[in-house]
């Protein structure tokens, strides 16, 4: 049995009112599929996103932002140079920043590039299962973006990786496990809609970006970020929609709970 | 008079049944206008989609996915580089790869550059009448993105440049027709709003890719691509919506279909 | 006080039938974030959007454009080369372009950049406040993409920059001013929902374009744009949905105003 977090912990809300009222920038360095989505999540709930992914920019740029997130779903040239510079900028002014290495395991570049962004110091990294256990060499490779394994399958690769790099891993799944190496935290919820529209893993990690910009706590800034992704979810899915008014209803629904309306819709 | 391809024929939605049961891979280099909806519509039949575009990892990304699709809507040197490395690997690993060549004959540099790629043997390349009409060296160019002419005046060149390049060709239009150089198939219905939202041409040729990837007669699985999208537009058009709620119910209309609920809505 | 345009004034339809009935081409280099909502935006209105940003033929491209639209967000190395020859193309064969700085001042290279650019001779600047600002040398930096002063506090720089630029400069904000140096015309309205989604104010820029494509009157057309978007804004904020919502009704609201529907929703 793993600690519960979830909505109806007040502790949660509390973190999503500091969001909410403290707007913090956060930096992100995200892919050409989900950059709108996850802009919208985090307008959403009352943060400020900006993306600055220039080779030239980014690095300057994290050094004022309350988080960055580094996300690896459409690698270029130009941003492998500037996720260097953002993780390197961030980890060296006391900036948290939040890894997603989209689809690591599937491709050796990626892989490598991810092994040397985790040298960076990432205070949360945010995956699946697959890419949870590819990052501790568990597994040669996931399918794409998708993940081949449930969630439960990484808690172990999870709390190791989380050891070895001093961070806090969060794993996304029907169940999310967050650890920081000893302390194992499950949230569940959500909707099994959350597979079915595009960029909702990667929107997750920007809110666990903008969480840990006012939380110290990181495990329970990612798991706070967790709980309200699935609990907006669940909300969302109400009536059983089609994939793209649940998009809508997301949206809607974060900013529905960023509002401190937290009644559950029709 | 030529052939009609209707969802009422039931191999069209045993295809799409396919697509949901085997749920393909398809590896998109595609643009950052429409990335995120190609995403989400190839999510909503229960396909994978994966955009992969930089030019270390878009080759041997290739030879993993059940298709491959090259969209010239935003190019850029690097996925230029990328986009000649997937067609590469995909035509010598035997993968079928859909070609959308944006608004070629607009600009001399991507007419250049989309003769390079057919040379590269796609499986099947789906345009508008201008592209096609420019692809054969009839029009000088369209304009943009948007076709001039309508698809009918397209059959002609359509069926030459599928006899000269041994592949399939699906001219996209108020009607869309789809030639293997001898037979002419037709696609009726879609709704006027088809053109006006972003992306729908491009959707459908992720969409044309994802068939491809379960259906080894490519004339039938552009066809039948082409009629499913034609049959949810058409629902999703249902009371006349504004274009950004079609945009929403196209999605949920290609989820319903892919879920065998092909009643008409409301 | 400063003259008022309203959509009430008849000018202001008219001049966005001028738009529906004549369908330009917006060449558009703007950013990942909004590339697809700023689409739909300008196909809602009838107008063309192309988006066109790569350094070989950005150039060829604006030379055949209505208007072109220069948008900062997401700069890269070759996005800057493409935006130097689309505004150097644009200038030297007469086509009008259209500047929007987004973050100028937060970061020394946009403002750099920015410079370069604005010695190309836009014919309209769509800014936030701190933008503007920053472009006189009046304020050090923004916060990222939005704006720390109302709109008010840059009216002055606005009629500075435009005087030392001839060229009409557009604020944004809660009521929006637009100057040529010597005129100020203010536009109310709107809704606080549009700064709770992304790519609003990008999206004006786009609407600024397609209004500057068919109408001489630089002032008149970025005030006419910026009513038209202020008044959709209204509509689709009836009833006070939520940002996900909100952001569909903007493009159906629109397309409902370019079809004539005047008539407030429910």
């Amino acid at each position: 049995m793993h600690a519960e977090v979830t909505w109806a912990d007040g502790r949660v809300p509390a973190a999503l009112h500091e969001v909410t009222e403290r707007q913090p920038l956060i930096h992100c360095l995200t892919n050409i599929v989900v950059a709108q989505f996850t802009a919208n999540v985090l307008l959403a709930v009352g943060a400020s996103p900006a993306m600055v992914e220039n080779a030239v920019e980014s690095g300057p740029f994290a050094t004022a932002a309350g988080a960055v997130l580094l996300n690896l779903g459409t690698l270029s040239a130009e941003r492998e140079v500037a996720m260097r510079s953002a993780a390197t900028a961030a980890h060296e002014h006391g900036r948290p920043w939040v890894f997603d290495p989209v689809a690591v395991g599937a491709l050796a570049h990626r892989t490598s590039f991810a092994g040397e962004l985790l040298e960076l110091r990432p205070v949360v990294v945010r995956a699946n299962a697959s890419e949870v256990l590819s990052l501790v060499g568990s597994e040669v490779g996931g399918r794409g973006v998708d993940s081949l394994a449930p969630s439960e399958a990484a808690i172990g690769a999870a709390t190791l990786l989380a050891r070895e790099r001093n961070c806090v891993v969060a794993v996304s799944g029907a169940v999310d496990y967050v650890t920081n190496g000893k302390d194992v935290v499950a949230i569940s919820g959500g909707s099994p809609l959350l597979t079915r529209i595009t960029g909702t893993g990667c929107a997750l990690g920007a809110l666990v970006a903008a969480f840990v910009a006012v939380e110290n706590d990181a495990l329970f800034a990612a798991a706070a970020a967790s709980a309200v992704f699935k609990v907006a979810a669940e909300h969302a899915a109400c009536g059983n929609p089609g994939p793209g008014t649940f998009a809508v209803n997301l949206i809607d629904q974060l900013a529905s709970l960023a509002r401190g309306e937290t009644k559950r819709p029709l």
